[in-house]
């Protein structure tokens, strides 16, 4: 778990509380935003490893999409959020025509929080048997595209990394695409953002227990990851109950320790396994899963345009 | 939400609530506890109007079968729990042979923490059709059984107590069982507790929104309730937390709605929707599901004994 | 199961099969026809007591939309379907504003192909809770809509039509919908045909077993009917292979007893619950239920464009 | 589809259709045949390439276990197949201790009668994590298993057998356990047979399309697969139902071109893709994949007692 804002998931949250303690911008790192109807892209570059050590995340490029009219049920402001996608995944991906790609919904689909990843994969449009089976079938535009959820640990018994590392050394393909939920660092966040980074997926991130990462350097070939915060740890929440409390008194917050062993008590007897959802969590990953693969679809594929993706998704 | 102890959804939180309040006996509530193996039985006897003042609670025998090792992958610990909880229920049910009984699922199919009445419903034994039309399939000592998962307004626009009338209305059964899941009033208690009262569902009760209750009042025929913690309210969570550390530092608690305010704002925007849950409440439902399915089942049916039915479920 | 033409589920075949015998007009029956880009729209109106002899259905009004793209993934072709579907029902509707609906989802959710009632609803839009509940979000144009899947006999002991009747008696529906899963007498037709009609539903039609109807006499109220088949009965294809095979060599067909014999053998241990579906039932259940959905939204509710529904479908 | 007994999927049918056709022993095969109580077990062993030759399968030892109890909710009978199977599995096994295991379900988990493997995956018990994450929870006699459902080419656009040998060149298992789900040769075999090959699955086999077996030969270490008939293709019914009504009237049956263009044109515009299953095919299914999971249990790990995993499967 990762309580304290430098080392969120999102490196939006990051950069911010990063600000927030300096006071300052943050060097190594540049940061542009701009609007849309219904919200902000925020990009997010660490250009060099002043901005990695700062940040504590490799070098790269993340794109935050923040828009809250994901969690309302408004056809026209998804079809909106998903144009704007289409567009930030079809500039990081920047592949040659019909080069071969594979999408991983990381996660658990028995665990609805966690499920993000494989609703991708259900919803996403697949064609690389196309190619080989029915090449008739195949538009102009089109790219082979495959599709896995390879579950997690307790599923399958199997590290995620040694699934998808087997199955790219057999398939081959130009690029990795991972998708999978993460825990934000506040509620407002949950099915509200929506992040782009082309470094993959470190171990440790994300919803599940990873001991390896889905990086370039460890599958040998670029890999691009899609997060959306779901969940937020119970105890990150007691933490921030009592840090506002304490700062609207302006009393001394407790030592650390002291309020981490309350709160560990508390929690028993799960621990950090307490996830803080709202009730509605299925619909808003079914809306997220939704954006992400229609935008996948009109990104991967000159044929699909992200208009017709958006409005019809299996 | 009901965040404090006294009116919980468990008559056991309630009374314990209550006794650390005022120090002694309650008046007009009779309490038993026995034990078994894998945990204990507490009966809670609301014996009078002074016992259903102080409790919040109407008069009636509300039992409580505490057993953590329900969250646990334990055939032999499970088995044993439903037998005990198959005495609990046939002590409380009572009827003559034959005698009709109509289950009734509450709750969101789609949102786990509020599946559980969904999945037992799924679970448990259905008979009633096999009277009309197979009467030769009929053994000795089974009872027409019905079960109805009636969905929650949101899903079906229909206020759950106005389905379960119509229904009643036309199929006249003998006594209604209804199952629930509830919020905990702490986390030790999510799927490690089953409370079976003869009182029925209260207004406003349960995780869903209720308008009208489930009772002897509003059927006609006696209603007994079955619940199981699922939940704690993200909220309880966050003043429990700022409870105890102030608590520990002997510090003055500062006054209630200035907590509210604060753990409000932080909750922002899912307020009293945000569910506290462990990351495995898939398979605790399931567990509590069969669980409960089988206890029915040997609890309904005289050809059916508790070990059989623990040991197969559908 | 029905086997011969004439009583058909589909008005649209019987009419068929009866021409095809009689080699004439059918008296009391007036038929009509329209195409539209992906497939064509066919009115069967019984008008009076000889059309519904010889048609073996009531007086009323069959109208059903033929067109094959249903089966492929196909948004544009799939939203004109929705259109004309909108108009169709719409007319039929005919209801004063506001005036309240009541959708019943028929058929087993845990049958694939018994399943489109029950994905209907779980797909539609449903309003009737905010007139009470939230009254402040009803829209200008909206409905108060609900929407109910009653299970099947099996799964919950009760008589659909008994679950009905009973939600009826309470809600108080201006018109009842009814959506079901259909037996078709040939394969071409498993989800390519819609019927709508306004005589509700007849016993014993349908997947399940239903002793009673939901039709304007039992409920008390109009009952629109919506029916897609999705299977044919096992027992219907080896029937027709042997009377084409007899045919093709202009041998005499053999007598009907001595050929069901036969096929009822071959069936065993199954007999009439052997069903035919595609491999991609799953798929086209899908895609009916989302086209079903989206034409009730938009005849429903005023503000609704049936361009709009049909292009976002949860 | 293979429509003629020779090229069953399931020895044992072959085999009975050779016997049929030449009227003696087969050689370079033997047969077995022992009687339980809900059923017997028959095994072909097929010694030799005369053997193979004549079976059209290769040499190996093909278990099947004939028990029409599994499509009976009957829980002694139920326990009594899986106790056989237990030991059929732990006969071929044969590996030392704490040797690992992958276990993978073939099929398609959106399609009922081919979701037997998945159905599988996800009830088995999945331990080699454990070995690795927590080794003091790994108890006497338990072996690393892992377990997983690679999907099909149409939802992942990957081949299986790429997805699998991707996985064992990184998991490298002591042996790959292969479960899947057959079409019969009649209606009366679906999920009342379970067949166990120590020749793993060869291309086209099953009701998926498969280019590449899964066997020694591709994987590199041994495979076991189970087998379970679970649908009849529709054309094989129609043929059936045409020679046995031609054989009672001791007439000629028309050429075997004639009838399948005939057959053809009725099933358009599915084709061979039309299978024929039970309404109760769900159930059907949950019941094999519990009976193949708790023998899989029992006879992988020496702890776990067939009785204890009969009678309590997740």
């Amino acid at each position: 778990m990762r309580i304290c804002g430098v080392s969120s998931d999102l490196a939006l949250e990051a950069h911010a509380a990063l600000r927030a303690q300096t006071g300052g911008e943050i060097p190594g790192v540049a940061v542009n935003r701009k609007s849309f109807t219904n919200g902000q892209v925020t990009v997010v570059e660490i250009i060099n490893d002043i901005g990695t050590q700062a940040m504590g995340k490799p070098i790269g490029r993340y794109v935050t999409i923040e828009a809250p009219a994901i969690r309302q049920t408004d056809p026209k402001a998804h079809q909106e959020i998903v144009r704007v996608m289409t567009q930030e995944l079809a500039a990081m991906i920047n592949l040659p025509d019909r080069a071969s790609v594979l999408i991983v919904g990381l996660g658990n689909w028995n665990a609805t929080p966690d499920a993000l990843g494989p609703r991708v994969v259900d919803a996403v449009m697949v064609t690389r048997h196309m190619f080989e089976y029915v090449p008739e079938a195949v538009e102009e535009g089109m790219r082979p595209v495959s599709a896995i959820a390879p579950g997690v640990l307790g599923i399958t018994g199997l590290e995620t990394a040694e699934v998808v590392e087997g199955i790219v050394s057999r398939v081959k393909p130009a690029l990795i695409i991972v998708i999978d939920a993460l825990a934000a660092g506040s509620v407002e966040r949950i099915a509200s953002s929506i992040q782009i980074a082309n470094t993959g997926i470190r171990p440790g991130s994300g919803l599940g227990n990873k001991r390896r990462g889905i990086t370039q350097e460890t599958m040998g070939v670029p890999v691009i990851s899609i997060g959306v915060p779901t969940v937020v740890h119970a105890a990150l929440i007691a933490h921030e109950a009592i840090n506002r409390l304490y700062q609207s008194f302006q009393q001394q917050i407790p030592p650390q320790e002291h309020a981490e062993a309350i709160i560990g008590q508390l929690l028993q007897p799960f621990g950090g396994a307490l996830m803080v959802t709202p009730k509605e969590i299925d619909v808003l990953i079914q809306n997220c899963a939704k954006i992400i693969a229609g935008s996948l679809n009109a990104a991967l594929h000159k044929t699909v345009s992200s208009q017709e993706y958006a409005s019809y998704l299996q």
